[in-house]
């Protein structure tokens, strides 16, 4: 993979306004954030795509995300928030270094915005398509 | 907490497309998808939010998502996706029980559509703002 500024944030090349570390993830602040208290939390690990994530990583980041939301929640007061994560440009990924975002959602005007282009759902078509995804799970 | 949808999937009481099950995480597919593999992770665990979830449970959670990620990329052949979890009604949950959606992203149509409204970034506020997040955290 490519050098990111996420990269050069962990190796401290770059400062970060720093929340959260351990030994398998990294939270700072979104220096262009969609409210007061967006925050970005990373793996140390350096994948583009959660796809790429290891299980140790991804579980790690997992259990911090509940203590990250209560952490903003106290200082900001804000309790509605988006946890989202992007993968590729298409999906609206802008650093290939995989990401969460925790964004909270104070008013209309501010935070993250959705368009929810909902589609129908065929119970068979659907039923096909689970008992494949169970078969790629193994 | 009042019963979900969700928690009668769980019971049984309603049936769901299962796509991946283990004792502390449940994936199906969302029935009004935004796109073709549209997958719903949630856990056993009956919380509203992401903050009230275990770190036991979350860490679960995030352990699956790269999983499920490329079982979704292997069937859809669609790379590109967004994960995402809402918290309350004004930041678009709707069923009271923690989900994380998983949505391919084939085409600018179909799946997540984005809106992102950032803002300036103050790096003294910036400043204490993650110190009094540090604090919060413990």
């Amino acid at each position: 993979m490519s050098d990111t500024i996420f990269s050069k944030i962990l190796r401290g090349d770059i400062p970060c306004h720093r929340v959260y570390e351990d030994d398998l993830v990294l939270a700072f602040l979104d220096v262009g954030p969609l409210s007061t208290g967006h925050t970005l939390v990373i793996p140390k690990q350096a994948v583009a795509t959660l796809a790429e994530l290891s299980d140790e990583s991804a579980a790690a980041i997992g259990r911090v995300l509940p203590r990250l939301c209560r952490a903003i929640t106290e200082v900001t007061g804000v309790r509605d928030m988006n946890v989202l994560q992007n993968n590729g440009a298409p999906a609206h990924q802008v650093v290939m270094h995989v990401h969460f975002h925790i964004i909270p959602k104070p008013d209309a005007e501010q935070g993250l915005g959705l368009q929810w282009p909902a589609q129908g759902f065929d119970h068979e078509a659907g039923a096909a398509l689970a008992s494949r995804l169970r078969d790629a799970l193994g």
